[in-house]
């Protein structure tokens, strides 16, 4: 229960990536920062643990890929490898209580009218998302109108069939771990553009789920404090904040003192909150924090004995559409080595809002049937270990993977974002324009808000503070190609309008035939 | 910076009215409980201030009426008086640029279609709310599907015509400070229902704004605070609640930690975030508490001269819609003496952060200009004084007047909302099962809290828990009548469904009639 002064140039909140490559480019200016971290541990919502069974496992973030560049240079920094997610074999659609291997990013559907109105849901989705500016979504041509709608709203605009119906709300489930009726239409349509499009984010194969860290992701946290050495302060959760002295002053739960000329809060909005500010933040930042929820999630990994999936040519990723299954989306988790073969899972949003107060055992259950049921197989019954982590049970997370706008507050709240207050500066991937809500967006809001503060004290020029990253040459980015007929088929609705008109103009010349030959036509008698 | 540690019974958070109300029952049961406020001020979101130029002024909530029975014998027992808003002259409803004086609780329509789409809206409202438990509306028969549905998606599907839509859209804007995109169908329509339906909430004569405490309502909170002496710490804001221990030991920012057997925290659930738990809350209340925004409101209160309003034949009573005007609804707020005269108007929802970055002076300066157009007077350009609250600015409130709930949170969080976590109790005017978002539903759920405490130390029964409240004699309710037209009159869809079927039996029967007598029908011949 001591009392130290402790003063630094900077205060960063949040040993996260953002808070840790915020402290990181800081001190590699020459400036003297401190990090203020409320766990035990660095990482936030990224968490590698590691034990006999799994070797290693990432129970939080631990996806990267092609385009997702500064974590990727952060990454090669450190000497920390990525390996493929294996995609080697069939991945497999469950619905209608039945399995259907297939290949690429998304499942083929055979239903010609489907067929249409799939390849229309996305194709939609990335034109809208061309109009939406990515660093001010809210300055979109639309912005009021569709940040007025939530995604199931949208849907309902757009798909004609139930089948996309279902599909699309599994795709906002497993992009950001809500429900469309949940989201702003808006922000999810520039959450996935700022992705780099609807392909991008839910490709694993030159997708945001291509690879995985060697080792896990958190080794990248692990790097930047052990580099940062004591300055990481962990157990150091800030309650207060004074903006009224000639420094900043900011008190932890450990009952100590920092005093600093800038701070960075590198948390999610949301948890802004749980800080105590002296003065009062601005009317518009102090509701928007209570506007901005963290998403539903339970990462799940069951290990089995044997790679029993590839056997079966099953590459071990599996869309799961069932309103009992408890999994919405799994990936093969096996190590890069062919060791420890297990299958990682995401419960989702309503399922697991449904699903929290079941047993771990329970749980664990339930996941193996349906493993069971998907990949056709009684291995899947036989799991050898489990991991497992619910988010929403996490204080200082308030849940995973990001936070998502309802409808009507990107529009109304959202320019406030990453609007300095005084000598405060806000980082977090929630700030980012690009890859906001991953590890690499984590990396840009913290540089970026490094450099504000930089900016500020004069060691750099305004216009660098925004940077761009050279592409990373060990992961490249393909482009993804659309084909003559993704680009031009008609959607249902332009096929009806399309059979209509013809179907009238086939009636109206028949007609027309019909009447010159019985000399009906008055000019022609 | 001294460390005290005293210990209590029950250690209540928030010195608003339902904390307040709660210590003061545990009191009276010869329990030992403390009240610990984050500011220097009791009362929570109603706040009097007294000065020359208004006497007194409720800068939050100072509207009471019949069925508050609670807060109205709170009121009883401190001696504090009430008095009828002034609403014996016309109110005004200003659309379209025009003034339409009327008498009662609606605005009338005289388009007959407008008539009965209106009807019909406040009717259909009314029904849903039937079956909506007020105590669980998660359980309602139809609360999946209306949770999935903004009020904006219900308006579209009850609403045909405009201007009745428009309407809707203020009737949100003023009964919860949201928008109709913004807030779920469910939660709204459970909300109304609470109240006692459309007309209770909205109207000023037998409805929620019939009356104000002669002095202002923060004299309650006063009183219950002088009642309970030095056992409400004032500028004592809780930081951390540690259930670890054999008692719960609770800190604030004022350095002292206070243990007791059990808390009730008595704030806007989303105000819970302010506080560092140990252990950290459970999952779903964890994510519940950044799900439950605030409403976005400035009380802004204009002093004339003269009651010059009253001389043109105009109450006070202001309806507007108009989207350039600030202020959407005002009422008369001089003293019931008939001096100092004043009209209080409300900024509400997106307006209030539309106009937040305004200063003083030109809020003023709008609004009198309103005000001027609207009662079609000049004088009203010359305010004398001007009082205003922007409630989006308070950190310890989050906005006003209460907590709403974005679509698809009350279905999936709801029923954590008053559950006790451990030895927390929960209270607070979002807890309240009859006017929760008022002052009556902050006495309910303060008492409430308190009894669930009591109970559980053995003191009374569970039966005992919840309890109801003889009507208040001095300020009766009476029922809302409908007429026959008002239940009968068919909606706009009706109407054209009944059109369009008399006109289909009328054309078949004279088609029935042309071919009889034309001899065209085959059994005829």
């Amino acid at each position: 229960m001591t009392t130290a002064a402790d003063t630094y140039d900077v205060i960063v909140i949040g040993a996260g990536i953002s808070g840790l490559s915020a402290a990181k480019l800081l001190k590699s200016h020459g400036l003297n920062p401190v990090v203020l971290e409320a766990r035990d541990r660095v990482g936030g919502r990224t968490f590698t643990v590691q034990n006999k069974e799994s070797k290693w496992v990432d129970l939080g973030g631990a996806y990267v890929g092609p385009t997702q560049n500064r974590i990727l240079r952060l990454a090669r920094e450190y000497d920390v490898k990525t390996y493929k997610v294996n995609e080697k074999e069939n991945l497999v659609h469950y619905v209608n209580g039945k399995s259907y291997p297939f290949k690429g990013s998304f499942p083929p559907f055979w239903n010609p009218l489907v067929l249409l109105d799939f390849n229309n849901l996305w194709r939609t989705m990335d034109q809208m998302g061309k109009e939406i500016p990515r660093e001010a979504p809210w300055r979109a041509p639309h912005a009021e109108e569709w940040d007025k709608m939530s995604m199931q709203q949208l849907f309902e605009k757009i798909c004609w069939t139930r089948t996309v119906r279902r599909f699309a709300t599994l795709f906002i489930n497993v992009n950001v771990t809500s429900e469309p009726h949940e989201v702003s239409a808006l922000w999810f349509l520039w959450y996935v553009k700022q992705c780099g499009g609807t392909m991008r984010i839910f490709s694993t194969t030159n997708g945001g789920q291509e690879r995985k860290f060697v080792g896990g992701s958190g080794q990248i946290s692990q790097c930047m404090a052990k580099e940062l050495g004591d300055r990481v302060k962990l157990q150091s959760a800030v309650y207060s904040i004074d903006q009224t002295g000639e420094l900043v002053a900011v008190e932890t739960l450990s009952k100590h003192i920092y005093k600093a000329k800038y701070v960075i809060i590198a948390t999610p909005p949301g948890l802004n909150l749980k800080m105590h500010f002296n003065p009062e933040l601005p009317p518009l930042r102090n509701q928007l924090i209570h506007r901005v929820p963290m998403g539903s999630v339970i990462k799940c990994m069951v290990y089995y004995k044997e790679n029993f999936w590839r056997k079966k040519g099953y590459c071990g990723s599996m869309v799961i559409e069932e309103e009992g299954a408890p999994i919405g989306l799994t990936l093969d988790d096996t190590k890069p080595d062919g060791t420890v073969p297990a299958i990682m899972g995401f419960i989702l949003a309503r399922k697991c809002r449904k699903l929290c107060d079941l047993t771990k055992e329970e749980r664990l259950k339930r996941i193996c049937e349906i493993y069971s049921k998907v990949l056709c197989s009684e291995e899947a019954l036989h799991p050898v270990h489990y991991e497992e982590k619910n988010w929403c049970e996490e204080e200082y997370s308030g849940g995973c993977y990001t936070a998502y706008f309802p409808p009507g507050i990107l529009t109304q709240f959202g320019r406030v974002l990453r609007e300095p207050v005084g000598r405060l500066y806000f980082a977090g991937t929630e700030t980012a324009s690009e890859w906001s809500g991953y590890m690499e967006g984590a990396v840009q809001a913290g540089e970026r808000a490094a450099r504000e503060v930089m900016c500020v004290m004069g060691k750099i020029p305004q216009s660098q503070i925004w940077q761009s990253e050279p592409p990373c040459e060990e992961v490249p980015a393909f482009p993804f190609i659309t084909t003559f007929w993704e680009r031009n088929l008609p959607s249902v609705k332009g096929l009806i309008r399309f059979s209509g008109a013809s179907a009238l103009l086939c009636a109206l010349s028949v007609a027309g035939i019909v009447a010159y030959k019985k000399g009906l036509c008055p000019r022609c008698r």
